[in-house]
């Protein structure tokens, strides 16, 4: 028997109607399918917030001035961030990359030190960042995941902290899908009506500026942002090394399309956590076809949506490791149709 | 200033930007009120699954034989269903009700033993119990909560067990919010195109054979069962010491349907933990405007829906109670628009 079907004969055979744990059960395959085992296990969970500054945050695309960036990380590395409640709730361990932040931060044990500049370029006149920067975003990226796999870690949630980096995210996901810009845009952190519109308008200029890119390579480099790049690269170790990789929110998602476009495989160990508030993001999601876990309105980043959504991939282990099955628990199965 | 501006304030407050935090944020408030206090609370949460069988059953409206119903009932005691998992994984205490089961349990301390008679009547030719069971039910549901509640318990979640009760759950809303029996009435733990068919065609001829009715408590005792009579009185009385009470899936859903009835007011200690694939239940929250909290394509019962949201309530008062403010952490506010 093959292992897919080993797998779903085991669901099958716990104590519950077929199919009645939904998306749990797909959850359970899905990890039992990555680890090719029957025995599925979440060992050292950890969200990785990647922060970094973004040029455009200049044109006036975020309510938040730049400096909330590095205020934020130092709210993450005081433990006062939504994602340090969440994480510390669900025993999650949480990690900050400064990517590229506009600030020089101390030392800290929760801070990874991989800042390629003090925040890209503005992509309205410029490239977001030089090749070269783009080549150390890759390696670095690369190297986060390499240590943390160290350290047996086998599932990663990837957050983020930027602002303005909704419209890196928005323009990235217009290149990569060949979607209109109108359906890429939202309001981020809370813009209103006119303030939506003048961000589209900008997003759009830039696009005139920097015309047709089809590399993945390229739009990263084009629109970062530093710890967007980062992210991406990061997704991709962790598919090399098994882990099981959580997306976050839009941001998130938008560095795992660039991911994807590079490595289209790393789609078999990935969970959507959660299907942001921002409308970009709920399209994205229905154009790859992919069912979040959660859905609670939220649109804050930081791997909120990971740390909530990681109680429920738990769950779901759970269910197929320690669930009784009907014969060793002599409950009647179902009747033929 | 009021305590709604106070709480609100205070949510506002926290290091996000404003609202990002979507349901949790509506949780928060919620329970604020519930408590009225900035600092609230969850203790000793626990789940009880009552457990009933239903002479209907014998109508052929399950896939399962009334036997499964018990045998469930010991999977439950002897740490075995999905339930179990849960709960144990989200550190929630788990009580067993034996409603009406057409059985006799050993005694167990996770059982408590508050039977009204082995399965009720066939509501095709007799209503489901006798006033004086209705009677019994609703003192034991009393009684189960005030037992729970002097055990300091602030929160309850309510689930079920009992071969044959989405039949009674579809009936029941059918009557009590004016609707069709077609839009009630899905296929429970899986039945296909023409069982389900049949299952309609039997609940139409109840519904003739029991002609109108209007008062809830009529209702329960024309359909049952002595596990959905239970819950509502324990509901009830979960909202008269001030829990927090988590509704379930379907039936769940039933049994607060005729307790919102007989005091409206419930709503306000209340959450729909999930929206489960039953169709009837995605009705009966549109109706009722109601948003739960998941939405993982579930459809199994036993509370798995309340353990599952457990973890997002405990994150959600975590925010609140843990999460720095934009002033004791330094980080600028957001521009007037």
């Amino acid at each position: 028997m093959s292992l897919k079907n080993e797998i779903k004969n085991l669901i099958d055979s716990k104590t519950k109607p077929i199919g009645s744990l939904g998306l749990l059960e797909n959850i359970a395959y899905k990890i039992c399918l990555i680890q090719k085992s029957k025995k599925p296990s979440l060992i050292n969970p950890q969200i990785i917030i990647f922060a970094g500054d973004h040029g455009i945050a200049a044109a006036g695309v975020s309510k938040y001035p730049q400096e909330v960036t590095h205020q934020m990380v130092k709210n993450f590395l005081n433990g006062g961030a939504a994602i340090n409640v969440f994480s510390q709730n669900n025993s999650i361990g949480l990690q900050i990359v400064d990517s590229g932040v506009n600030y020089s931060f101390d030392k800290n044990k929760y801070l990874i030190n991989k800042k390629i500049d003090y925040g890209t370029k503005s992509f309205l006149t410029d490239r977001a960042m030089t090749n070269s920067q783009l080549q150390k975003c890759l390696k670095s990226g690369k190297e986060i995941i390499q240590k943390i796999s160290s350290s047996k870690s086998n599932i990663v949630g990837f957050g983020e902290m930027g602002i303005g980096n909704t419209s890196s995210a928005s323009i990235i996901m217009s290149y990569l899908l060949n979607i209109p810009l109108e359906k890429c845009v939202g309001s981020g952190t809370g813009l209103n009506k006119n303030q939506l519109k003048m961000k589209l308008s900008i997003l759009k200029e830039a696009q005139n500026f920097h015309g047709e890119i089809d590399d993945p390579y390229e739009v990263l480099e084009a629109f970062g942002g530093f710890e967007i790049a980062q992210m991406c690269s990061a997704m991709i170790e962790s598919y090399k090394k098994n882990m099981i990789i959580l997306v976050d929110g839009f941001i998130s998602s938008s560095a795992f399309l660039v991911a994807s476009k590079i490595n289209p495989n790393i789609i078999n160990n990935t969970f959507f956590s959660h299907k942001s508030s921002e409308k970009g993001h709920q399209y994205l999601l229905k154009k790859i076809n992919e069912d979040p876990i959660l859905d609670l309105k939220m649109r804050l980043g930081e791997g909120t949506g990971c740390a909530l959504a990681y109680p429920i991939i738990e769950n779901a282990l759970n269910f197929i490791n320690n669930m009784a099955t009907f014969e060793n628990a002599k409950v009647s199965k179902e009747s033929n149709d």
